[in-house]
């Protein structure tokens, strides 16, 4: 039979060892909880990594740019540069109490492809770049996934350029800081497909014992940060019709978007409340300002959206019983996307043709590939993660789970390179 | 008639200019927001207004002495030094978004009082004590009142020394950098009485038009910090009645602890969540830890004991419905004490001698006083405040209706002292 795979030699496999050793390598830099990770992005700990990431890319042959929001291309050329390249990606920053593998297999799972490609001295048509985007997790700066949305034209760089982290660090300054603030135009370029490789994050492969699931799309996601205004006094005299304490209108807030994900925990929605601030947030008086991250995520659409409606709905009640003010100071939304059946297709085809045992799947995190599926036919590889554990040291991957995924990585990019 | 007064030269009255311009003086050290002071204990501003108290003091002729706490004294000797002083204090420092007289006022018409005496080269029977108390406001290292807590023995000097604020700096290494680490012991010697003069950060003397206000005890305040833990988890596909997120749980209190308030408002009755923090509060990862800073008050110190079991009594039940875990991390509680009559009787007669409009008056605020009074007979005296407002930059005392107050105190403090 005369397959898609049938362009190239299906023998080619990933050196394990050499893979995993680079995954363990990362997992010394920036510790966090014992076993875990804390390499919050554009910090000293992000920059060692960045480093190390180019050394590796530059060792492998590979030409680096980096475009002004901190995103790292490697550029392996094909036979025929003016067609659009091939990008591999994920990212390398870790959430404050992060594993070892979220994101970071991904990058290094690309690495190791252009290695293998490089060793056996294997050409492809289209050019292949690997590319790092910059703070996936929006654990320091929120919202998530800012570099990869400037680079699909779903924020504007001078936004994203301007964000503050809750020490009120300038994202440019930090950037900058670091030696990373790249002079390349953030996108605007053809891009002729995007493959991603990312831990589950959820229980179903480990459970089901499966290598590679192949997600086809992914929970319809809205978040959004809603500040609550009132006002200072002194906590002793004030009675409690005079209060505008704006902490006790986020807490109200913040059970009530946790009302709404158990109504729709039957058919797995869920809601959270993420990050709340407030200020002064002192003993002895009442503070005058609170700010609610919160979010929504449904495997369905429709269901997200009436979700969302209930949340927003809930904001002037609580704003009314605690006499403050409300309103949402930035909204987000992703997940909805489908992901490309042609790059879809060359997944599902690499597993068969490399015996992988495979599922489809969705995914209920976010991930950059959401924001490139907007520009570019996009697909991604999920790897079995213990228990479905992540954002937690106690974030496990097996070599040996992952390895299948990644030769699928490699003979799907092969495919669509050569095409 | 021969009073109390009569011992004494009862046409002795301070400057008010000169008063006045100490207070105008401090509000311009560690400015706020808009007309506001922002002097957190132990910063560089609490530093520079120290520093000039103490110039002040020693200009009046007093000596100074600093505890292990920071607690500042100026002494003016008595005619027999070998009698307990007669203290005269308040505080200095200020909330984040705090005004320019709570705490200020007292402190600085004490001063006013040694000033009078010293210049009419006053003597008394036992000598006069001047006191800066060291972080009453609570607002960077909770709870508050800790230093005349420790001069009373409530609290242990070493765990004062060891108090970490919300950036993780210790009480005692702050203390030590302002050159306020002083060598005295805290407390442990007699004091014949104290007396402390206050804004009344309530609105009853203003509505009134009552210049002073014999303050003859203090609502029953009752605070705590509870610890509520859970743990990390990915705020994608982690389900909901798998989370235990920390955030959750204590905005459940949050609310729980601000119905309990609601439920006692008519009898005036407080409950207020004043401070919660998480860990690690971030877009997309549940929290693990939080903490929660809440406390009530009432007039009837059985009621307040009613309010805090109901609020003791929800946090089972929050710790339930959010799958967390809540502990008690620490509690306190003052203002039940009712103050010394024989302290009160020489405020009253001083008023009535000076011809004051007076009227007696409830606390609903903390002081150092009631701390004080656990071990010497203690009153106090308020002034009025604009429309009650404290902890706030829009605080306003004026000085026409704070100077009958001042008088009333030097002439109460001589009465004693002469006793």
């Amino acid at each position: 039979m005369m397959g898609p795979m049938s362009t190239h030699d299906v023998s080619i496999a990933i050196d394990p060892r050499r893979f995993w050793s680079t995954v363990m390598r990362s997992g010394q830099i920036g510790p966090g909880k014992a076993g875990g990770l804390r390499r919050l992005a554009l910090t000293d700990a992000d920059k060692e990594m960045r480093d190390l990431f180019v050394t590796w890319c530059t060792e492998a042959g590979c030409t680096i740019t980096i475009d002004r929001v901190g995103n790292i291309f490697a550029r392996r050329p094909g036979r025929d540069d003016h067609l659009a390249p091939v990008l591999i990606g994920s990212h390398l920053d870790t959430q404050v109490a992060g594993g070892k593998y979220d994101g970071i297999v991904g990058v290094l799972a690309g690495l190791e492809v252009l290695r293998t490609l490089d060793e056996r001295r294997v050409a492809t048509k289209r050019g292949l770049e690997l590319v790092c985007w910059t703070n996936e997790e929006g654990a320091r700066f929120t919202p998530p996934m800012v570099a990869s949305g400037a680079f699909a034209s779903v924020f504007d760089v001078d936004w994203v350029l301007a964000l503050r982290d809750d020490d009120g660090k300038v994202f440019g300054t930090e950037l900058e800081r670091i030696g990373y603030d790249g002079k390349t135009d953030v996108g605007g370029r053809g891009i002729d497909a995007y493959f991603e490789l990312h831990i589950e994050q959820g229980p179903i492969l480990d459970r089901e014992a499966v290598p590679v699931g192949i997600v086809v799309g992914g929970y319809a996601t809205r978040g959004m940060h809603v500040d609550v205004n009132g006002e200072t006094a002194h906590a002793g005299p004030t009675p409690m019709d005079r209060r505008r304490n704006a902490l006790v209108g986020a807490a109200m807030l913040a059970v009530a978007v946790n009302d709404v994900g158990w109504k729709y925990h039957a058919t797995e929605g869920k809601a959270t409340v993420a990050r709340m601030v407030a200020w002064p947030n002192k003993a002895g008086i009442l503070s005058e300002y609170a700010q609610l991250t919160c979010d929504v995520r449904h495997a369905e659409r429709e269901v997200a959206d009436r979700m969302w409606a209930e949340v927003k709905a809930a904001m002037p009640e609580c704003a009314r019983r605690a006499n403050v003010e409300m309103r949402i100071a930035g909204e987000w939304q992703f997940g909805s996307e489908r992901f490309d059946p042609g790059c879809i297709r060359l997944i599902r085809e690499a597993a068969e043709h490399l015996n992988v045992p495979h599922r489809d799947i969705l995914s209920q995190a976010g991930h950059d590939a959401y924001y490139i599926s907007r520009i570019a036919p996009t697909a991604m590889i999920f790897t079995p993660c213990r228990d479905g554990v992540s954002h937690n040291e106690a974030e496990h991957a097996e070599l040996d789970y992952t390895v299948p995924g990644v030769n699928v990585l490699l003979h799907a990019v092969l495919a669509r390179a050569n095409r």
